[in-house]
């Protein structure tokens, strides 16, 4: 696995990342999927988002269909009929968001299944080795991930310990052309803490690093603060992956803070509730007002959908809880995310970002478009 | 409208249904689009399984969006993108299923929706006139269609009612280029009724002629005697469309018997509750014995999902209530029932129809294809 730039505009950057399973362009954002699949979309749509990576999560998979059967199913990528890279999370932030049907302790954590509530139990070790049986492109290192506000010391205490795990998963990952490993910073909004975990990972070395326990309630402001000093503790050369975020304005923001990877279940569950992402922020299609309007969704779509289904027909979709509603919606966001991205790293290419975030944000803040905006002919029936 | 005979083999016929939305080669199954959607399936890929006309249901649609609201969104095609034929129900029969919620009278019917409890009513005018509205490609005739069994008595009023009602239908449709209306042959399971009812059909006059009254629960062997001296009593230029038909087995012997045309909830419905159409019958894919059949569904698969999708992982993604399971088994077998159809008018055309049902018959009862049958060589992870 190698990360190799190809611009740079302000701390904001555009690269290649080349696997085993293909190369992806970045700044990119990696639709979730879950279980095995991303819930309300084929996989062929995914690609056809423009999407180049999808995340899978240890925690589901480990449990059903276990990774043993996703392994003699010939992996992640054969089961779900994605050839493209996948990333795996570790199973730490989902086992951690158990509450207390889960123990933790120095060598790893024991919970019970949501499912059936057998009783299962990660280590460093274990999830390196789940990723493993799963043919994870790239694998996460083992953290824990402390809800946020701590106190200092709980940050501190549970950064060491990750950086322990994080030495533990190193040594069970199996190194393989084109595959590779992320270390996890932690140490929550603290700065000396960010900065003991970083060094702490470049100390034994990954091919690329995580920003972890962010997006988990401190705000966007705190959160871009934590950026502001943490990306440049970390390698230039290499990736950076901003866990769980976030809304366009996060991606937007958090890239121009030196992050090039993102992942989040936000426009995906927001598609299956109505909830529409555009150039010019979100509609609620449930909303009486779309039910005849005869516009598509956004007049900049450029998706397998594009111009083909009005607000209104979605609206009926969904008032009439039909399964098409999440998932041509579900569709539409992911498509509006990668269009983003796109965006965002043309703008990097160019060097204009500043401006195009500018305009991204004052287009954001204006709502949906006036009938005198909308720079498509309407058409109707007669 | 118009249908063109290409060959016969004994009473089954191959040909084409010329409309202003395209042709269809009959015989043909039309996938039911319900409220605007064939559920859980895109547009595209109920064209990519090879259907050439889907159905609506005047019953959902008058309630919800209403055919106002239809007309000006453009019409059905428009709404849903589906630019193909439509053929539309007329609503009597699905209002008869409402029982209690439901008055009839000479002049119409007066229901309660399922969805609001508000009143309604539908009248020959009015389902014509809102198949109007929907644009259907065909509208049918507005009817009564009593459950089986039934006296005689019952019927004979029900059936007089019924081609009253045909003709007041035949008064309301407004005759466009490409466009037709079909009859609807009414009369259970007594020859005389039915003799009675084709005759006053082909007096009015239509652009083709339905069976309906079957599939009511008088089961297989009633229904086919029944078709039996039925179909020989319609025109032998214009299609005849069997209505609410049925299973493969029903299907076959629906053709053999004359007829031209069905639609059926079967194979959408039995997708969202993993059950498999395949030519050995079917598969319940929740059973614990395909978590790891590494097989597709079926070696003769020529959908877009054709090899790609193992048994084991749609057996994982129905336990793990995962909408794509609902998702890729509509598309299956809807793929199921248009290569069926297809391999049937490839028999008539061939004048090898006998032949090819009796190893349709065969192969349906053999069950699921034992590891020595299984025609395609099997990869693991290796």
């Amino acid at each position: 696995m190698h990360w190799q730039k190809d611009a740079q505009c302000g701390q904001a950057r555009a690269g290649w990342l080349h696997t085993r399973h293909g190369s992806v362009p970045t700044p990119t954002f990696m639709p979730v999927g879950t279980v095995g699949t991303v819930k309300g979309i084929t996989m062929d749509n995914v690609r056809a988002t423009g999407a180049g990576i999808v995340l899978g999560n240890t925690y589901h998979l480990m449990l059903r269909p276990t990774a043993e059967r996703v392994q003699r199913l010939g992996g992640l990528h054969r089961m779900m009929d994605w050839p493209g890279p996948i990333l795996t999370d570790s199973g730490g932030f989902q086992v951690m968001s158990l509450g207390p049907l889960r123990k933790m302790d120095e060598d790893g954590v024991t919970f019970r299944s949501h499912i059936d509530g057998s009783s299962h139990r990660l280590t460093p070790e274990s999830s390196t080795d789940i990723q493993y049986k799963l043919d994870a492109t790239i694998t996460m290192a083992f953290d824990e991930c402390p809800a946020l506000p701590a106190t200092k010391d709980v940050l501190e205490a549970s950064m060491e310990r990750s950086m322990r795990w994080a030495a533990r998963s190193r040594e069970a990952f199996i190194a393989r052309p084109g595959y590779g490993q992320f270390g996890i910073v932690q140490g929550g909004t603290e700065q000396d803490l960010r900065e003991r975990s970083a060094l702490a990972l470049r100390k034994i070395g990954f091919e690329g690093y995580a920003i972890g326990g962010l997006a988990v309630g401190e705000g966007q402001e705190l959160m871009f603060s934590t950026l502001d000093y943490t990306t440049p503790m970390l390698p230039e050369d290499q990736p950076r992956y901003l866990m769980g975020v976030g809304t366009p304005d996060d991606l937007l923001g958090a890239v121009m803070r030196g992050c090039d990877m993102f992942d989040c279940v936000m426009p995906s569950r927001a598609g299956r509730t109505a909830r529409a992402y555009t150039e010019r922020g979100t509609l609620n299609l449930r909303n009486a007002r779309f039910a005849e309007d005869t516009r598509p969704i956004s007049p900049e779509d450029d998706s397998p959908m594009a111009g083909r289904y009005s607000r209104a027909y979605l609206h009926h979709l969904f008032r009439a809880n039909e399964m098409l509603g999440p998932m041509l919606l579900t569709l539409h966001n992911l498509a509006y995310y990668q269009r983003l991205m796109r965006q965002i790293r043309a703008a990097i290419v160019a060097g204009t970002l500043e401006q195009t975030a500018a305009e991204l944000r004052q287009n954001w803040a204006k709502g949906d478009w006036s009938e005198d905006e909308w720079p498509m002919p309407r058409y109707q029936q007669g």
